[in-house]
């Protein structure tokens, strides 16, 4: 039996990278969500889940426990899994990546790449409460992404899965490196 | 007649990028080289081009343009080319980018994507005189180039190109991008 594979998923927002949890998910693996861990830590200590407590929480639990806090805290989700690959959803630094690496031999890292126009296109399609309806605003969510070191992350990964198509395709490449993966590890 | 497309192109060390501008060059399409700007300038102030002057060139150019200083030396260059597309060869964070797109309404950002072991692995069969051989100096070059925002300019490409394969893959992949920015504009 082959060692479990940690695979994290990196991609600009609008980049289809909730596709691949998806996509995990169907196939019967579990995903770590980073989000989820700092939500825990909240009502651990009786904070309300808003915006602004999960936003002044995080930021408390990196000044505690340095850059790699939220990750830190999902490494004993990870080690706990029984399945032959989790994922890990919403890494956006090299110090996160740093500190799966550190715990697991076999982590892998998977961006999902489309262009600012398609980006753009899709999240105004989607119209979700948080996304942006102008040019300006999703060029300042980019930047906020490129600030906190989404960008190292994407250019340093593994594999890179180009998505400007249609869904089916996207899905197909997702299954084609999920197959690499097990393959390789 | 359409308008002149400046197609800038980012990559990490042994992604290929290089191949890029040698198909440009092929095509017959000329390539602004951001290093020469530097070089040019060296000799202006009579300096040797060795690379502890023109390190120390670059960061005065810096210190007294501003963090795009070298981009706005090559907009001239650029202007100046009567060819369908024009090359840039160098770029390497998002100011830069910004300094051609004020210039260039079309303005074309490719970049070109291998994983870390792939490139780790061209590098080491290069063996040019910089190229790293031990995955130590291949973490530092990265991270050196990550530190000044190459990252940031690939995360924000308008087209990835992902060079996994042959060189004879990559090439065809470069024409069909070359071809989509030339229907595209």
């Amino acid at each position: 039996m082959k060692d479990k594979v940690v695979v994290a998923v990196a991609g600009m927002p609008g980049s289809g990278k909730a596709a691949f949890q998806r996509a995990l998910t169907r196939m019967g693996y579990p995903v770590v969500v980073m989000g989820d861990v700092v939500r825990e830590e909240a009502k651990l200590r009786n904070l309300e889940p808003t915006p602004e407590n999960l936003g002044t929480l995080m930021l408390n639990l990196r000044a505690v426990d340095g850059p790699a806090a939220v990750a830190k805290r999902c490494v004993p989700k990870l080690e706990k899994a029984t399945e032959q690959i989790v994922g890990v959803d919403g890494i956006r630094s090299l110090n996160e990546v740093n500190e799966f690496k550190t715990h697991f031999t076999d982590f892998v890292l998977v961006a999902i790449h489309a262009s600012p126009k398609t980006r753009y296109q899709r999240l105004f399609r989607r119209k979700r409460s948080d996304d942006p309806q102008d040019w300006e605003t999703f060029m300042e969510r980019d930047l906020r992404e490129l600030g906190v070191g989404m960008g190292d992350v994407i250019a340093t990964a593994d594999h890179m899965i180009v998505n400007e198509g249609t869904f089916s395709q996207l899905n197909t490449r997702i299954k084609k490196v999920l197959k690499e993966i097990l393959k390789d590890e």
